[in-house]
């Protein structure tokens, strides 16, 4: 396996860094539109206005830039998390505030949110396997939540596991319809949604 | 717009039909695995054992193949509709009915599914325009099913529309892990997240 982007990354400047993220950032429609198979390097060099030279300064490969987009959606969402998590509240203050915040990073990141959600099984070898690990890291966030929940008696006792995966289901879902310039922010959906979710598991 | 496949059935054979059912199933994991546009015709015959003059006697075009896959699902999805429909139970009793029906269909098609979920932005014109209507019909369902609650009482007074988006997302998501031969069947499932929902909207 070629090394890393993120071991390079010490060597690199803040302008390389800042290039590359726009590149990151402007390939995700093109892969969202037509589909990371079928999209060429020649396509997300266009897109780009880069040569194909200029192109592999900044991006190692065609899934190493997959992985780059679903770094960032995970980025975002494991900030998210972190900030959740820091402000102590209640297991149902807590998964409210989840939710707040995943759906805020799918409302903000429609192209690279479809990426991730349709193009994971793309990624290959290591890269599949720390995509996987960071999914199941966030995962666990949500089913520490859970399991506080059940512990201290303010959620009935459900099974932390597949709750989270319908809260998750509930909410990642939303990138089919929740879109910048919509009817509906993402606080809007948000509320409700924490409403029947918390009813539902409440004791 | 070439006639639609529907149209020349009332001439095709039984036997032809059965084949093209078994194109279609056939055909569908390979959409699934490596995705509609990087699927060339060359593929889908090598996978159906057949040349492309035979292949071409069963199915129109690639995208027509696409949308039989998209209908294959809806039709099992408004069955299923169907079926909860008839029994006259109440807006809970049909609502866990509609649950357990869909991930049925989606623990038996879990291909189907992953190409229906994925791949429909590259359904054209009409075939476009049928597809979200069908989607919409079921989706009108879900929502009558809710009001319908809501006009009883039995549900407290939530949007129609926005709580099923949020029912639709927690089953529907199931297509990412709900496989068959899986730990956990359609049934296993679709209890508990019956209770989530059922609960979080009860009144």
């Amino acid at each position: 396996m070629p090394p890393s982007a993120a071991s390079d990354e010490p060597r690199r400047s803040e302008k390389w860094k800042a290039r590359r993220e726009i590149i990151i950032d402007t390939s995700a429609p093109l892969f969202a539109r037509q589909g990371y198979h079928a999209t060429g390097i020649a396509e997300l060099c266009a897109v780009n206005g880069l040569g194909k030279g200029a192109f592999y300064h900044y991006i190692e490969s065609k899934e190493e830039l997959l992985a780059a987009i679903h770094d960032r959606v995970m980025d975002e969402v494991m900030l998210g998390a972190d900030r959740v998590a820091r402000t102590g509240g209640s297991p149902s203050e807590q998964l409210a505030m989840l939710g707040d915040e995943l759906l805020d990073v799918i409302h903000r990141y429609p192209d690279h949110v479809w990426v991730f959600l349709h193009e994971f099984p793309a990624l290959t070898a290591e890269r599949a396997e720390q995509f996987r690990g960071r999914r199941r890291q966030y995962e666990q966030r949500v089913e520490a939540v859970l399991q506080a929940g059940v512990d201290s008696g303010e959620f009935r006792n459900v099974h932390p596991r597949l709750t989270a995966l319908a809260w998750l289901g509930m909410h990642n879902y939303t990138y089919l319809w929740l879109k910048p310039g919509g009817l509906m922010s993402a606080r809007d959906v948000a509320k409700p949604f924490a409403d029947i979710f918390i009813r539902g598991i409440a004791n």
